[in-house]
């Protein structure tokens, strides 16, 4: 059995509200609970229902501290799975520090970081994909990161990991079962079946594995690398781009961040814009060193955006070099999405869009400031984004942690069709099947040790 | 009847944390909750009882937005008396938005500031001044002004005015209903007991409006201004003080503050530093403006503390000088309370501790790197508060909105008793005392209008 001494945490951001929920869980939370509240009618918190709420004053003996509405879980109906109390106090930094500190005056510790959903692992609320999950929810702040974490919280990962391991660890029991008769030569595991189900768990961790690709970005939002010279006008690319998401935003009062920088959210995707200096050719050193970082941020991005300005092309040696710039990002990345764009396009003469078009065909003609064909381009960006798994609402694997645990299951599950093809012994078989099982095991947590259930808690936020 | 549409806000400080709660209150609040709340269990939100929680999925129609738990409160047994909603949700910014949008499309408005608190006041669950407390409360952070606060939010203040009110009430009408027999000269008020209840509602009066004084420095910060040259050490000064605050402060993890700045907390009352250029004496002119401006912030402050470094007084032109600007202080602020601190005094020899003190008897001898004298320091600084009122649990203003209502209900008073001693006609005298039952009204809301509603909740956070 776990450690069920009674924490408390802050579970709301910091700061003063309207309101802060103070969470104690822990075998005595609630007559921890009882014994710094005073109901208005006079009820005992030990006496009620769980899942009620109730209304009085947090006092420290005779004293008042506040006014609060309590919260009531009993365990397993909790979060933790444990007896929980939350209290709902004015939302005062003063107020939370002073129930906060009565508590630990009662007996609570205070909760180390995502210590409640770790009990609730514990206590088998969860299993450890999902508990990961509840952290990538917190931290999601678009569509898509959201969507992913969700479907993983709610088991969806999960339950097709259990799945595959559950069926091959009935091939597994099956085979172990043949070496107690090995003298004998039985077979008990269909190979046929057998191998069929591999060939099914293969390909689904593949998949599994490829979407990681997917899930990274989604997680981290999609590196893109702006090329461009001064004053071309990526700041107000940028803006434009922004724009409509803003407007989204600000629409409900106190929400509204102050720098979203470089990070923006197109329909519900996040996009990481990396300026560059551009590589503009120069006798110069330090631009020449500049050219060089300009190259290596296009390696590190996923998507390479050429930006200039479209009223320069009237003049042939700037639309010469250009175009062979171009040409050069095209010879190094030849693989990698490159979206180019002549902007402010809004003061080109017809004329000069049509000699452009000729020129470089596959330009994007946008104005920023006008907002011109900046649909377009978030179109265009989005559309290297794999988004049809999410889409179909595949699993996505956005974990590293995951991601390397899957790599280590195909590799064992490699091994055995291997062994399997070579009629290998079951019983060498059985100890890749058994590290195979042991891989699955360690995504969903049926596998774990300690240091592995810190690391995953500790990038938790105190209060979950 | 007040407007009973539905309005929603995040109730919590906006930014992601382990939890936040987004609050829905109206008449409509509970089916709205229940059109984007799916049950775990299937239940219907619309036919649960009232202070129970709902754990589900908040759902836009297909697509789950979140796992969320949902309080529920039918009106009139809630905060605001309607019916009302809290959904607890996981608090990630892009969540809050998500969910907050969805209650906005089935029908909800975004809440104005206070908007909740102004309808708990509508609705008679708080008076005004209550109401006033509540945001008082979400704003303390310091044991006095919490104090304070709590007192006026529970009603001590407001039970005291409304008893005078009723009382004062209770004779008007004697006397009015004598303006109807005025013919006939009958006094159904009784003259003595009238005259000695308005004694009594003066003595009353008389003491609140002194407390204004105590409890507007609770409230912002009792200023201190601190006179020193550079380098004598007033941050070490002023970090000595905190740092033993600061060490309860910290001992909750995830509530430091970044900066206290010049704000202090000691002993539960809160101190504002002002930092000046000192007052030595110069012929520069831009050092004379600096002396005029510190003179200026002494001619502001509560207290003055004096500091200089106690090392320099072997040396006697600065010994001097020192006593110099001592004597000048006191000249110009005969009647403010003033600290005289030589610092650094872990560095002094005894022999020289001797001879400070014959020549400045007053000073006391700190060092705040050894911590020396600086509890004595605080108590003295503490000294200067008059927390009779706070220790005895008076009642205490502090809200100048009431400080003015009480010195127009004074005055008023003031003329009844002179009316009384002078045999005015009843008639004439009723008028005052309609006026002072006016402004005795004004202060617990009896007695209110939209644009004095307008103010006092605009003032508010959102959510509360």
């Amino acid at each position: 059995m776990i450690n069920q001494d009674n924490i408390v945490a802050l579970a709301t951001p910091s700061g003063a509200g309207a309101i802060a929920v103070i969470r104690v869980s822990g075998a005595d939370a609630i007559s921890i609970g009882a014994s710094v509240f005073k109901s208005v009618r006079n009820k005992d918190l030990t006496k009620q229902k769980s899942h009620t709420l109730h209304l009085g004053h947090i006092v420290d003996d005779e004293k008042v501290l506040d006014e609060a509405l309590v919260s009531l879980f009993k365990g397993p109906n909790s979060y933790t799975g444990e007896n929980t109390v939350e209290i709902s106090c004015h939302g005062s930094t003063y107020i939370q520090q002073q129930i906060i500190q009565l508590l630990l005056r009662k007996g609570c510790r205070m909760a180390d970081p995502g210590e409640f959903t770790l009990r609730a692992f514990l206590n088998g609320k969860l299993d450890l994909s999902q508990a990961e999950a509840v952290a990538d929810l917190i931290n999601s702040d678009n569509e898509a990161a959201h969507q992913v974490a969700m479907q993983q919280m709610r088991g969806g990962f999960s339950n097709e990991i259990a799945n595959l391991r559950q069926e091959l660890l009935n091939f597994a029991s099956l085979i172990e079962l043949e070496l107690d008769f090995s003298e004998e030569d039985v077979e008990f595991a269909d190979r046929t079946q057998f191998r069929e189900l591999l060939e099914r768990i293969e390909l689904v961790l593949k998949r599994l594995i490829d979407s990681f690709a997917v899930g990274n970005v989604i997680k981290n939002g999609i590196p893109v690398a702006i090329v461009g010279e001064p004053n071309v006008g990526k700041s107000t690319l940028l803006n434009a781009l922004l724009n409509e998401e803003r407007a989204i935003v600000s629409d409900i009062a106190g929400t509204t961040r102050d720098t979203i920088e470089d990070e923006l959210v197109i329909k519900g995707i996040g996009f990481r814009f990396i300026d560059t200096a551009g590589i503009r050719e120069t006798k110069d050193v330090v631009e020449s060193i500049g050219i060089q970082k300009t190259f290596e941020k296009m390696a590190a991005a996923q998507v390479v955006v050429y930006l200039f300005d479209g009223l320069q092309l009237s003049d042939k040696t700037t639309l010469e070099a250009i175009k062979n710039e171009i040409e050069k990002i095209r010879n190094q990345y030849p693989m990698k999405p490159l979206v180019i764009i002549g902007n402010k396009s809004d003061k080109l003469p017809e004329v000069q869009v049509v000699e452009i078009t000729s020129e470089i065909p596959e330009i994007l003609l946008i104005s920023a400031k006008s907002g011109k064909n900046v649909e377009e381009l978030k179109d265009r960006l989005i559309s290297f984004v794999n988004t049809g798994a999410l889409r179909n609402n595949e699993t996505i694997v956005t974990n590293t942690r995951h991601y390397d645990s899957l790599l280590k299951a195909l590799e064992e599950i490699q091994k055995v069709r291997f062994g399997l093809q070579h009629n290998l012994s079951s019983d060498l078989m059985s100890i890749d099947i058994r590290e195979a099982l042991y891989h699955f095991g360690m995504i969903t947590g049926q596998v774990t040790n300690d240091e592995l259930l810190g690391n995953i808690f500790a990038n938790f936020c105190i209060g979950k």
